[in-house]
C-alpha cells in the first residue's frame, strides 16, 4: 500500500490500513504486488484466486478460511514469546541423565547459531558449494573419533536415545550371533531404555535389562548396550561383559560421555565395538531437550553398515583434496527399504557447534573443563559425607547417588528453594550431576540443602586439598587425542571468528541465492524467528525439569499444536519425533497399535507409490511392515487400479498406504480422496507424508482429504532452518482415533494425555517434546504470518512455481502436471534432452548452476535424470527470473555443445564447476574462453561465487574411504 | 595450562588452577604461551617483564599493580551485566525531545548490528576495501538529501546537538552577513540550546534564544536555528524568519525530523540552507542517548567547508565506478588547525543501520509509519479535548503539549504507573510524543491517565472516523523522495540478507584479517562484549527517563568510572564526549574553564608538538586557544629545548600542551616528566591525547606522568568496535582541580557531581552520559580482563610491535625507537626506501597489501611516505607473520623492479589492486604473470580476498563531486 500523496489528491487512510499489521507477510513473501501482477499475467490469470481454482482440484479445497489468532506484528510477536519464556524459570540444573549446563562460547554463538550464513544452508548433497560446513563436519567426526578410541564416527544422529537404538539394529546387521536378545545396562538412562524398546518391538527383538557385569546370559545375544559413565554416575570396568558378549559374537555398544572420555579409558580401547552419545554438553544449549547432535563411532569393518551421514575426504577433478558425504549408498535415499536406517535430516548445525566447541577449547581445554567438573563433584561428595550422607556412588566423573532414607521429596524441594533441579532417583535417593557451569556457590548452596549448617562446617579450599581423584585408576585415559592441528590453531577469540568466516565463505546458503530444491521447502528464516532460540529462558531448561517451571513451554506447545491441528484438520498432535523420519516412523507405529488394538495385529502390509521418498519404505521396514508398491502412471500419478488391485489382494493384511500429497511428482492429485477411501474401505489407515504440506496450508487440510495421520516437517513448511542438514522437526497430527497411541514418556508424565489402558507406541525420542528449543521459530512464523497469509504464502508457492514451469519449459519439458497443465508449488524437469543431443547430464547441469552462483535443484529425484524445482514463497521474482535465465543459458550452452560449436569434450558443462584457482591460473587450455567459464552472465561480474574446489570425484572417496581430517600435509603435497 | 595426563605422571592440580577464571584473557589474546616464547626469544628477551623493563622507561612505570575486580569469566560478566539490566526499568517513552521508539527490523539487527563483517569495520579510508559500507553510506546521504530537500549531506555526525553547533560554525565560515550573533528558535530542544552555547562561548559567537518569527533582530546575524517540527511539537512555516535572515546574508538551518519530513514540506524546499538532525527514530534503538547517527545536509555551493566525511563517487583504474570518502582535504588530518571541524569518528554503523532501515521500508513504507503516528497522534489529542484538556498544539506531527494546570507532576506519576514516560514541560505542561512503536493500546492507557472513566467516554475507531490531519496544509509534502532504486528493491527480508551479505563480502573487518593501523588500535571485539548491547533493557532507555529508572545504567557508570579512575590514575571522569575529538573538546574546555575560574583568562596558548594528531590542533582552535606548534628531534621525540622556550615565551599566556603517550612516533619519551613539569612551572595544564593509552595500561598511570586531563578511546583500548568508522567513545579523566569543571546537563541533573559555583564548562553532547548503550562493551572488557589481564594485553601489544618491526626491519627501516631500540606498542616503517630505489609509493604498498588481503597500516602519518603498524595484543603470531610476509614479499617485488627485473611502468604494484575482473580477463597483458598478480604467495590459494574495484582515483572523484545514489545505468555503461 502506497500512502505517499499524490499531487492534488486528499488521502485518508483508515488507522486500521495504516497499522500495517501484517507487515511480516510481505516480508516473508518475496514478490511484491507488482510482481505478483506480472507473475499471473504471465500465466493467463487475473488473480491468486482464480490460479489456485483451476491448479487445486475443487474436490480437495477446504471450504473456509484457517482459523488462527489476528496476525501479529514481528515486534508483537517477540513480545508474546517473551511472555512464554518469562513463565519458565531457569534453575541450576543438576538432574544430568544425558543433559548438562554447558557454556557456548559468544563467537560460536553468534556467528554459527545465530548466523544465516550456517544455519540457511541445506544438506551438503552438493559437496561443491559445502566444503565449508563438510570440514566443520569432519572436525566433529574426528573429535568423537579421538575421544571414543574407535575408527569411524558419523556426522550426527538425532539424540542419544535414538542412537542406541541406531547401534542396536547395526549390531542386528552386523552380528555374526546367532541371538535375536539385545542386552541393556539397567544404569543406562531410562529414557535410552524406553525409546531401545519402542525400536526393538516391531522388529521382533527382545530387551534385557540387567546388570551386565552379573546378569548377562552366556547365549542368545547379538548386542549389549552400555552406559559409560552410568546413569547413576557409576564407572564400571565393562571388559568381562564385553568379552562375554564378543563370546557369543554379538557387538559391544557403549553408550558415553565425550567430556568424561577425556579422563577416561575410551570405550574402544577397551573392546566397544560401537559408542553412540549426545555431544550436547559440548557447546549446545539444553534447550527443554534439543536440538542437539548424537553421535556414533563404530569400527571400519561396519562403515557400511552405519546409519547417517559420513563425510569423506576425495578429491577434486584437479586432483585435490575435497570432503564430501560419503557411502552415500547405503542411505534410504539410494538404498529405501534395504537402507541402513529411514534417517535423512542429522543435526548438522548442533554438530558444528560441537565440533567448533572441541576446536576452540582444544584437548588441553577440554581437560581442564573435565578435570574441573570432576573435582567439584569430589569435593561436593566429600562435603556431603562430612555431613552424614551415604554417597552411594563410589567411582565416578560427574555425578553421584547420594542415600536419603525417606527424604527425598523434602530435599528435593529445598534444593528447588535454592535455585537447584536434582533427580529424583526413588524415595530414598537423589541424584546430583555437575557440569562445566557449577561454580563454588553451588556447591556450597546444594550442602546447605542438605545441612542448614553446610556453611559453618565446610571449606571448599580444605576439602579441595583433602580429596583425590574418584575415577578408577585402572580406566584412566592414557592415549592422547584431538591431536591434529585445528584443535590447535584457533583458541583465541579473534583465530577462531576468521576460521569460521572462511569456512562460511565456501559454501551457497540462502543468505546468499535461492535454493530451489523440490521437496525440501528454502524459504526465509527470518530472523525474528531466529531470535527467541537463544533466549536464556528457552535455551538452558533441562527436558526433565519440573512442569511447574516450564509454563511457557507448555502454553508454546499447546497453542502451536492447536495451529498445526487447526492447518492440517487433525484432532491431536505429537511434537515428540525430532525429524521428519522420526515423524514417519511414528507415525506407522500409531497405525501399527491402532490395529494391534484391534485385534487386527496380522494388518503389516504398507503400500507405497513408486515414487515415494526413501524414507518412507525404510520408516515401514522400521515400523515392522513389508512393504508393497504401487505403480504410478505416466503422468505421474498414483495408478488407482493398481492400488485398489493391492489394497483388495492384501485385504485382511493390509495396515497402511503412505501417500505424499501434492504428490512427489508435483502434482494435486485429483483422485486422492478416492485412493484414501480405497485404503479405509480394506481396512487401512492413510500416512500422509508431509513434506509438501507448503502446498496445501489454507488451501486443503490432510485430514480432510482422507489421511489418518501426517508428520509436519517444521523445517520446510514452518521455517525452521534447514541448518546445514539438520536440526529438522517432524510432529505427527492424528485423528481422534489414532490419539490414544501417540508417543509417551519414561520420565515425564501426561506426554500423550489421550494415552489410555491400551497403551501407546511407547517413546521416539529422548525428549518429551522433541527439539523444544526450536519450537519457537514455528510458533512465531504462524503468528506472524496469521491465516490469510499462510494462505497467501501457498498461492504464492504455487504461483512463483507455475511462473518458472513456465519460463523454463521454453528450454526443457516440464514433466507432469494437473489436468489443467499446472503443478503444484514445485515442477520437475527433464534435463535428459541435453543427455540424447550433447551429452550433457544432469550432473553436469548441476555443477555448472554453481558457476552461476546457484545451489542445484533436487536432483535425479524422483525421476532420473530430472530436476524437480521448487521456488517457495520466499524468492523475489527478480531471484526466480535470475535462476531460469542461468538455465535457459545452459541450455544454450549445451546446444552449442550439440551443434558443434562447443568441443563434446572440453566443454564448461561437463568441467564445471570451475574454481578460482583455475581461471585465474597462467595456462588456461580449454576449448572455451574464462569469461564464459567463469562469467556466462554479465552480473556474475558484479557478485560471483567461486566453488573452492572442481567437481569432486565421489566414487574415489568410497573406495579410499577416509573420514578423519587429513594430516595438512595432504593439502600442501596436492597443491604443489 | 596443560592438564592432559603424561604417561607415567598423577597430575594434581587445585581447583584454582581448574577454574580457568581468566579463560577470557587467553581468548582476547592473540599469541598463546609458546608463541610468546618465541616471540621474546626472537627479541632477545626472556620474560615479558624483561622486555617491558627496557622498553619503557622506569621513571613512568606505575608501582603497583591495578586494583580492579578479582576477574570474571565470560558467563559471569554476562550475568553481572543481565543483573545491571534488570535494574533498570523499560517504560513506554513518549518524551520525545529528539528520541523516540523505533523497531529495528530483525534482519538489519542480526546482520548488521550484530555482524563482526559490518562492526569490526575501519573509518573507510581505504576505498577499494571498503566498497560495502560505503554504498550503505551512500544510500544514507542520498535518504538525507531526498527527505531534506537540500543538494548534498554528509555521511553521519555524532548527535543533532553537536551537529547543530557543527551548523552554526559552518555558517559563521560561508556566511557573508557582517554580525557575530546566532539566533536559535525557543523551540529548540533544550540539548540543543546547550550545545550550541557552549561551543558558541570560546568563539566569541553571541547566542540568542527567541522566537524567530518575532523577535528576530534585523540585523547582526551570521545564522538562524530553527526545529521543524519544534520540541514543542508544533510545526510552524518558517519562511519569514528564512527570508529575514537571509536578508542579512545569513544562514538558514532547519533541526528537523526525517520521520515527519515523509509528509512536511522539506527545510530545503521552504529556503533552509542547512538541515541537521537525528536518524535514531530510522531503526537505531535510543540506548540510553546513543550512539545514533545524526546528519547534515546542505547545498552544493558549501560542500568544502561542510565538517564530517562524505561520501562520493568516483572511477577506479579502469574507469568503472568506485566509491571513497570526498574532498579528505578538509578534514582535520588534513587541514589541522584550519579544518572545517575537528571530527574525525562519525557514527558509521548507526548510520549505515538507518539508511537499510529506509531502504528496507522504502518510501511507501516510511510514509505509512509516519501517517500512523500521526493519526494516532491525532486521535490522541482529540481524546484529550473531548476529556476536557486543552491541547496546546495546533498544528503537529506526533507531538503535543497539553496544558494541566498545576497538575503536571500527579498525572506524571500516574503515567509512570501506567509505565508511560512523559515530557514534563513546567507545573502545568505535560509533552506526549508518540512514535513507530505506538500501538491503540497505549493510546488509550494514556487516556485513562487523564482521566479514570475515558475508556467508557472514547473509542479509537470513532476517533479515528472523526479526526482530520493537523498537519498544515501549505506545509504538506507534494515531493518525491527515494526515487533510486535501492529504495525499492529490498522490501522482502530474503532480498535484504543477501543485499546485506553482498555488501560485506567486498569489505575487509576484522573478521577477515588483521588491520595494523597505527594509532587506531584495531583489537578483538569480543562477541561476549557486544552481546549485552542490543538487550532490551539496555537498548530502549530514552536519555532523559527519571533516574530511579536507570539505576541499572548509573551502576555500570559508576564502576566503569571508577575502573578508568584506576587505570588512568586521574580523580573524575566524564563519560559525556562520545568520541574521541569530543574528548579532546571538552578537556580544553575544562582547561580553559579551570583557567578562567583562577582570574586568568588571558591564557590562551596552546602547544602542540608538529606530530600531534590532526585533531589536536582542530580541537584547540574550537576551545578558543591560538596553536602553537613544538618542534620534534630526529628521534621523534618532543624538543624539550624547545617546548621550554615556548612555555617561556608565551609564560602568563600560556593554557595547555596537548601531548600524545607514547608518542605519535611509537616512541616511550623519557622526558615526557620532565616535559609536564616544564608546562606546570608555567602555570599550564597538561592535555593528554589518549590516542596510545593501550601501551600504557597497568604499566604507567597518565596521571602520574603529568596530565592533568586526557581522553580515553574506548573504541581503541577499550573493545569498543570501529563499527567502519563510529561509534567511538572518548570520555574524559581529569584530576580533581579540573573536576567542578566536568559538562553537565540541561535536562538530568547531577550529570557532574563534583559541579560548583563556577560552573561547569556546559554540555559537550546531546545525552548526558554520551552513547551509554556500548558502554557495556568496555565494562565487559576490564571485568573479562582484571587487572593482571590488562596488563598483560599491554604487554603483548609491545611485544607484538616489536616482533613485527624487528622482521620488518630486514627490508624498512624502523623510524625512532627508544633508548634501547625498542619501539612502544606501535612502529613506523620507512617505505621511502622504494621510492628512492624503484619509483614505488607508498601508496603503491598499501594498494598492494590489499592483493595479499591486509588492509593498510596507517599511510604517511606522522611522517610522509611511512607507515605506522599497530598489531595490537589479539592477533595471532601467525597472523603478525603472515602479514610481514606480505611486507617482505612487496619488498623484494620492489627490488625487482629496481633491478629491472619487473617494469618500472608496468608492474604489479603500481597497478594494484587487482581486481578479479581483470585477473580473470580472456586478456592479459601485463609484464607479469596473473599468478603473481593475484597470488604473490601461496595461501592466498586457499583463501583470497578480491577488491571489487581497482585503484579509486580520488582526484577525480573530488574534481567531479557526486555524493548520491548514481542510476544504475552508470554501472552498465561502464560494464560496457
Amino acid at each position: 500500500m502506497s500512502t505517499r500523496q499524490s499531487p492534488g489528491t486528499s488521502p485518508r487512510f483508515s488507522l486500521n490500513q495504516l497499522e500495517q499489521r501484517d507487515d511480516f507477510v510481505r516480508r516473508h513473501i518475496g514478490p511484491g504486488t507488482p510482481q505478483i501482477a506480472k507473475m499471473l499475467s504471465d500465466l493467463g490469470f487475473d488473480s491468486l484466486e482464480a490460479l489456485i481454482d483451476k491448479a487445486v482440484p475443487s474436490q480437495i479445497r477446504m471450504e473456509r478460511p484457517l482459523h488462527l489468532p489476528p496476525v501479529l506484528s514481528e515486534r508483537e510477536a517477540l513480545h508474546r514469546l517473551r511472555e512464554m519464556a518469562d513463565r519458565n524459570r531457569v534453575l541450576t540444573s543438576m538432574i544430568g541423565m544425558g543433559y548438562y549446563g554447558t557454556v557456548t562460547p559468544g563467537v560460536i554463538q553468534r556467528n554459527i547459531l545465530e548466523n544465516p550464513a550456517w544455519y540457511t544452508a541445506y544438506t551438503p548433497y552438493q559437496a561443491e558449494v559445502s566444503q565449508g560446513r563438510l570440514e566443520a563436519l569432519l572436525n566433529y567426526q574426528q573429535m568423537v573419533i579421538d575421544l571414543t578410541g574407535l575408527e569411524i564416527a558419523n556426522a550426527s544422529l538425532l539424540d542419544e536415545a535414538t542412537a542406541a537404538a541406531e547401534a542396536m539394529t547395526l549390531a542386528r546387521r552386523v552380528a555374526k550371533a546367532k541371538g535375536s536378545a539385545f542386552f541393556v545396562d539397567r544404569d543406562c538412562h531410562p529414557q535410552t531404555v524406553a525409546v531401545v524398546r519402542t525400536r526393538a518391538e516391531p522388529l521382533g527383538i527382545e530387551v534385557i535389562v540387567g546388570d551386565p557385569l552379573s546378569e548377562l546370559p552366556d547365549t542368545g545375544l547379538f548386542g549389549l548396550l552400555l552406559q559409560y559413565p552410568g546413569s547413576s554416575g557409576e564407572i564400571r570396568d565393562y571388559r568381562p561383559a564385553v568379552e562375554a558378549v564378543h563370546a557369543q559374537k554379538g557387538l559391544a555398544i557403549a553408550a558415553t560421555d565425550l567430556l568424561a572420555l577425556t579422563l577416561l579409558t575410551p570405550p574402544g580401547e577397551w573392546g566397544a565395538d560401537v559408542c553412540i552419545g549426545s555431544a550436547q554438553r559440548f557447546g549446545v544449549p539444553m534447550g527443554y531437550g534439543g536440538p542437539h547432535a548424537a553421535f556414533m563411532a563404530t569400527k571400519d569393518a561396519y562403515k557400511r553398515q552405519t546409519p547417517g551421514r559420513i563425510i569423506g575426504v576425495s578429491v577434486d577433478r584437479f586432483g585435490r583434496p575435497a570432503l564430501r558425504m560419503a557411502l552415500q549408498t547405503r542411505e534410504q535415499h539410494i538404498r529405501r527399504e534395504k537402507a541402513t536406517s529411514n534417517i535423512c535430516t542429522a543435526q548438522v548445525l548442533l554438530a558444528v557447534i560441537a565440533g567448533m566447541y572441541a576446536v576452540y577449547h582444544g584437548p588441553d581445554g577440554l581437560t581442564t573443563i573435565a578435570r574441573r567438573v570432576h573435582r567439584f563433584t569430589a569435593i561436593l561428595a566429600e562435603g556431603l559425607r562430612r555431613l552424614g550422607f551415604e554417597v552411594a556412588t563410589e567411582r565416578y566423573f560427574d555425578t553421584l547417588q547420594v542415600k536419603v532414607p525417606n527424604r527425598a521429596q523434602t530435599l528435593l524441594m529445598r534444593a528447588r528453594d535454592a535455585k537447584i533441579n536434582l533427580r529424583e532417583v526413588d524415595a530414598h535417593t537423589l541424584g546430583i550431576s555437575l557440569d562445566e557451569t557449577t561454580r563454588r556457590a553451588e556447591v556450597e548452596a546444594l550442602w546447605r540443602v542438605f545441612a542448614a549448617d553446610a556453611g559453618e562446617r565446610l571449606d571448599i579450599e580444605t576439602l579441595d586439598e583433602a580429596v583425590e581423584e574418584a575415577l578408577p585408576s585402572e580406566l584412566t585415559r592414557s592415549s592422547s587425542f584431538l591431536d591434529h592441528e585445528v584443535f590447535h590453531l584457533y583458541h583465541g577469540e579473534t583465530e577462531m571468528l576468521r576460521y569460521l568466516r572462511r569456512l562460511a565463505e565456501k559454501d551457497i546458503a540462502l543468505d546468499r541465492a535461492m535454493i530451489p530444491l523440490g521437496s525440501c521447502t528454502m524459504k526465509l528464516n527470518a530472523s525474528a524467528e531466529m531470535m527467541p532460540v537463544t533466549w536464556r529462558n528457552f535455551a538452558h531448561l533441562h527436558p526433565f525439569a519440573p512442569l511447574d517451571q516450564t509454563q511457557g513451554y507448555q502454553q508454546l506447545f499447546e497453542e502451536l499444536e492447536a495451529w498445526l491441528c487447526e492447518i492440517t484438520g487433525f484432532d491431536a498432535v505429537s511434537l515428540q519425533p525430532n525429524a521428519g523420519s522420526q515423524g514417519e516412523y511414528a507415525g506407522l507405529l500409531t497405525i501399527r497399535k491402532y490395529h494391534h488394538s484391534r485385534g487386527e495385529a496380522q494388518r503389516d502390509v504398507c503400500l507405497i507409490p513408486t515414487s515415494a521418498h526413501g524414507t518412507n519404505p525404510a520408516s515401514a521396514v522400521m515400523a515392522g511392515m513389508r512393504v508393497v508398491l504401487v505403480e504410478c502412471d505416466d503422468s505421474g500419478n498414483i495408478d488407482v487400479d493398481d492400488l485398489k488391485a493391492k489394497a483388495a489382494e492384501h485385504g485382511e493384511r493390509l495396515a497402511a498406504l503412505m501417500v505424499t500429497y501434492p504428490s512427489t511428482h508435483g502434482v494435486f492429485e485429483a483422485a486422492i480422496k478416492e485412493i484414501c477411501q480405497a485404503v479405509h474401505d480394506r481396512g487401512g489407515q492413510v500416512y500422509m507424508d508431509g513434506a509438501n504440506l507448503n502446498a496445501l496450508v489454507g488451501i486443503a487440510r490432510p485430514a480432510e482429504i482422507g489421511a489418518d495421520v501426517s508428520h509436519m516437517n517444521l523445517h520446510k513448511t514452518f521455517c525452521i532452518p534447514h541448518g546445514g542438514g539438520g536440526p529438522g522437526m517432524g510432529p505427527i497430527g492424528v485423528k481422534s482415533h489414532l490419539a490414544p497411541f501417540l508417543p509417551d514418556h519414561p520420565v515425564i508424565a501426561g506426554v500423550n494425555p489421550a494415552a489410555g489402558e491400551a497403551g501407546t507406541i511407547g517413546t521416539i525420542s529422548a525428549a518429551p517434546w522433541g527439539s523444544s528449543s526450536i519450537l519457537p521459530i514455528s510458533w512465531a512464523y504462524i503468528a506472524m504470518m496469521g491465516g490469510a497469509g499462510l494462505t497467501r504464502a501457498t498461492q504464492l508457492a504455487i504461483l512463483s512455481a507455475n511462473y518458472m514451469a513456465k519460463q523454463l519449459s521454453a528450454a526443457y519439458p516440464v514433466l507432469y502436471s494437473g489436468p489443467d497443465g499446472l503443478v503444484a508449488h514445485e515442477c520437475i524437469i527433464d534435463t535428459r534432452v541435453l543427455k540424447d543431443d550433447a551429452g550433457i547430464t544432469v550432473d553436469d547441469v548441476a555443477k555448472r548452476l554453481i558457476d552461476y552462483g546457484f545451489h542445484a535443484p533436487t536432483m535425479s529425484w524422483p525421476v532420473a535424470g530430472t530436476m524437480m524445482i521448487e521456488p517457495t514463497e520466499s524468492e523475489a521474482m527478480r531471484e526466480l527470473d535470475r535462476f531460469c535465465q542461468a538455465m535457459l543459458a545452459i541450455k544454450a550452452e549445451a546446444d552449442a555443445v550439440a551443434a558443434g560449436k562447443l568441443s563434446a569434450e572440453d566443454n564448461p558443462l561437463i568441467n564445471a564447476p570451475h574454481p578460482l584457482a583455475e581461471v585465474t591460473a597462467a595456462d588456461w587450455d580449454h576449448a572455451y574462453s574464462r569469461a564464459q567459464a567463469a562469467f556466462p552472465v554479465e552480473s556474475l561480474k558484479q557478485d560471483k561465487y567461486w566453488a573452492p574446489v572442481g567437481r569432486v570425484d565421489n566414487a574415489h572417496g568410497d573406495r579410499h574411504l577416509v573420514c578423519t581430517c587429513p594430516p595438512l600435509e595432504a593439502y600442501k603435497e596436492a597443491a604443489e
